[in-house]
């Protein structure tokens, strides 16, 4: 993909100040894969006991390092994340499985630990072979000088297209213990993830088990990065790791083994939470986009219905380019929940543009009225309010606009 | 939508000439729905006897006219086709309903036929609300002014987006005698038809009976135009009628009951082949589009899952926008398949553009010149095959890029 020119509107002004997290630090370097003058390459080092869980791409075509994680996350246990960007390892045959072979072996000898234990990400140019002697004899001269407070640094180096670095904290209590939950990512183009999106890796300090770790991302993944698009196209290398270090029981917490521990709901809630103000600053720096659109269906079949429908009109071409025209074109709304293939009637269906009821019971509203749709839809955050008219169930989905930016974008030869 | 400026790269230099076929006679009006200085009315007059086939939008929110029509098909006699471009009545509640009534009522009358054996078909707008009194009037006339060889007129009515008509004519005999198939269709944008495209109206002398004529048009349909893709949106209006007037029978030809009755066989060829050359022309009109592509997937599952992965493949907005860019970015097929959901393996999948092998056995072929290739991206036609290493499914799918013309098209206001 070629490379953004601005900084997308939606940035946020500041990063938040992600605390410290017992047992998890970063050091990042500029190993010149692909990018000059920035860094591109990550490693977190985790202390003894850290847990993982995470969502992996469903993608047929999936990259050698996500191949590597599937296998990782059987044990379940981690010393070492080490991500580059620029390249994304995919597609690279044989030589792609020795360069996270030579990259497992690098971080385990540098730290002391199994390669099992070690997890790996790549991101960036699909296709191009991947050297790992590029970078893996820089992973010892990293391990030591692994810092605990480098958030922001590590955020930035694991972005690809992306215009501004993407970073979350929450706080949640398990017990009476206070953990911390910090997550970055990464992500502006090729997301429609199938089961996480793109890059996302949250740390916390709280103690927990593999088998409670893995429903609780696992469900929180569906509502937040799974309800993102902004072209519908589904990376090689999605990748979303979670990792418990487990260091707040030096200070009580106790170490959770059951996902339906009582005691875990402050915590779910934080993580989701996290997650979505995550996924939402992926589709806010959406390639080329111009507006952030929220989609919210309700009165589909089921949850799934509503996403299904939700994703046919947040990818639709035509609803997306009606919307970088602020045209109210709600008749391409219909549209995209017609081809969406699942249940919905015709004659009771309602769309509202923000809260402008704009059609009704299969026809336009006897109350709409076209300029103050259409002043509406020049604000730069769209919210599209479909109601399918069968049953209860309900998504919100989150996009953006498609728009010249986007071509000159992708349009761009790589080199 | 709005208004192409300029006429596609890849229409025809000539409208075929397609001669005059017994028991079809046109008449087109200026009925100013929405266009003017255009014709935007065509009523097409078909002699007793015609039976009438089709296969109709699979969309959920489908059109008031494609309900009409799937009730007349029940019967399949047809003596007149009305369409109106400019206004699709779709999503227009019960006026909609009645603006079809309205239009029936009329056209019987004018040809002394029962309702049921009127078709009527709308293209445009949707949610507009359609006032039928604007033209059901002017079918009186037009029923009487109704010539045989108004062919380019009648494609020409029907257009909305499109930048050029299309119209194609073929021979086929059957048993001694030689009978005629012309169709003609219109469509550019809202194109990934579920069934059937847009609209596309097919005539022939030929007798042949319901039974026969269905599984004959429904057949070629799945080859020809549900292979087709602009944009991957798919129509609420989308409608495909093969009409047989049965007028070679004065000539001695036989009157066919059994789509399986080896007499037809050069027929549904010949139909299938008008089909697929309509169809091509479709996507030759794809909004905004500067080369026209072709997909050929094979080696997969099945014949359904190659056309999956090969709408997967022309619906990428990551594939698309690197053929505008004439950038042979391989590593977005391989992601395109992979996101296709499909059995594919990885490591046995090949990939080439134009003759030229890109990728095999899971990475970059050794013979790959990045300089050959990248002067092939260069042509106005490109064509992209994909072996997926799995089986011996093939499909062949007809597409275009994605460029700042689709954006300029679709983002521009309705009014």
């Amino acid at each position: 993909m070629g490379k953004a020119t601005c900084v997308s509107p939606f940035a946020p002004k500041t990063l938040p100040d992600a605390p410290e997290i017992a047992g998890v630090r970063f050091a990042t370097a500029e190993a010149g894969i692909r990018y000059k003058g920035r860094t591109d390459l990550l490693l977190a080092v985790l202390d003894p006991g850290t847990t993982v869980a995470g969502v992996l791409t469903q993608s047929k075509t999936r990259s050698a390092p996500v191949e590597w994680c599937a296998q990782a996350l059987i044990d379940g246990q981690a010393r070492a994340l080490v991500v580059n960007s620029g390249n994304a390892n995919a597609f690279t045959g044989k030589r792609g499985y020795e360069a996270v072979e030579i990259t497992a072996d690098a971080a385990a000898k540098a730290l002391g630990c199994g390669t099992g234990e070690v997890f790996i990400a790549s991101t960036g140019v699909i296709g191009e072979p991947m050297e790992a002697g590029k970078f893996a004899h820089l992973l010892d001269k990293l391990a030591k000088d692994a810092r605990p407070a480098a958030w922001d640094a590590a955020a930035r180096a694991i972005m690809t297209t992306d215009t501004f670095p993407k970073l979350a904290t929450r706080r949640a209590r398990i017990g009476d213990t206070e953990v911390t939950i910090n997550g970055f990512c990464k992500g502006a183009g090729m997301i429609q993830p199938d089961m996480a999106t793109m890059l996302c890796f949250v740390f916390t300090d709280a103690a927990i088990e593999n088998a409670a770790l893995q429903p609780l991302v696992g469900h929180a993944a569906d509502r937040t990065f799974n309800c993102v698009t902004v072209d519908g196209d589904t990376s090689t290398s999605d990748t979303l790791l979670l990792f418990a270090t487990g260091a707040a029981k030096a200070r009580g917490c106790p170490r959770i083994a059951d996902a339906a521990d009582p005691r875990l709901e402050a915590f779910a809630a934080a993580l989701h939470d996290l997650l979505k103000e995550l996924a939402i600053l992926v589709a806010k720096d959406g390639e080329g986009l111009t507006k952030f659109v929220t989609i919210e269906v309700e009165g589909a079949e089921s949850g799934a219905a509503a996403r299904t429908i939700g994703l046919a009109i947040a990818n639709s071409p035509l609803v997306k380019t009606a919307i970088a025209g602020e045209d109210p074109n709600w008749g391409r709304v219909v549209m995209a929940v017609g081809k969406a293939g699942e249940a919905a009637d015709r004659d009771r269906l309602s769309i509202w543009f923000g809260d402008h009821l704009v059609a009704k019971d299969g026809e336009r509203a006897p109350s709409y009225d076209e300029d103050t749709v259409a002043r509406y839809m020049k604000g730069a955050e769209i919210t599209l309010r479909v109601d399918v008219g069968v049953g209860s169930g309900r998504a919100t989905i989150w996009t953006c606009d498609l728009t010249h930016g986007y071509i000159d974008i992708n349009a761009a030869y790589r080199s």
